[in-house]
């Protein structure tokens, strides 16, 4: 991957005199089909600390905020996450840090693929390695 | 349907010192693949007040408390939503309202079916009747 491909989305949403509504259709919204979602809440320190060699994700703040941090092993680039309405997508191979939690903070994450423990690079070393060899192929 | 279908769902989560991680895989932890997606906040007054012909849901309150008021055209029943570490399971033909939003709460929608206007009953009358018409064919 390269950064350049991190990128925000943009999630429908309608917002009326009964509050706001933000709806994602799998497949249409996201770059993928949806197959499993995961939440998080009284995050506190650092989550993340990992990459996905094959799995898509994107990242919803559905509440407060907190910052995402995202390196190709080569350089880095970082994220204010405060608003529901937008997620930020990560593509394969993306090493990913999220921090700085507001106490109320909710985060939503979106993935293309169930959970396999096989798919995490979690060693730093090892990834920047995998993403230099993948940087010399392409 | 009938009421005894409505039913909370646990959703596997994980705590330590980083905080609390709830995770969801399509078809697994679900009764139904997930298809659509959607989130409120900021509610106010009342939501929802229609029924799904043939979609099944599933509701999470992610974040701070609210009520749901579930119908079948006969009976009633009424959830508290306050833990995000279980979903209450509507069938299809479930009538079902949402009230009382605590200031913070956030409401997670997960769907098996795309957005389809057509899909949405939203007149009482013509849900009762619709009830009714089903319960005596079985």
């Amino acid at each position: 991957m390269t950064l350049r491909e991190v990128r925000w989305i943009d999630l429908p949403h309608v917002s009326d005199d009964r509050g706001v509504l933000t709806s994602i259709e799998s497949g249409r919204d996201l770059p993928f089909e949806l197959r499993r979602l995961f939440f998080m809440h009284d995050m506190r320190g650092e989550r993340g600390g990992h990459a996905h060699r094959t799995t898509h994700q994107v990242i919803v703040a559905l509440a407060g905020a907190f910052n995402v941090e995202v390196s190709d092993g080569s350089e880095s680039a970082a994220y204010v996450m405060n608003d529901p309405h937008r997620g930020l997508y990560l593509p394969p191979m993306t090493w990913v840090r999220l921090r700085d939690f507001a106490a109320e903070a909710v985060c939503l994450v979106l993935a293309d693929a169930h959970y396999e423990d096989v798919e995490y690079v979690s060693d730093w070393s090892e990834f920047v390695a995998l993403s230099r060899t993948a940087r010399s192929l392409t």
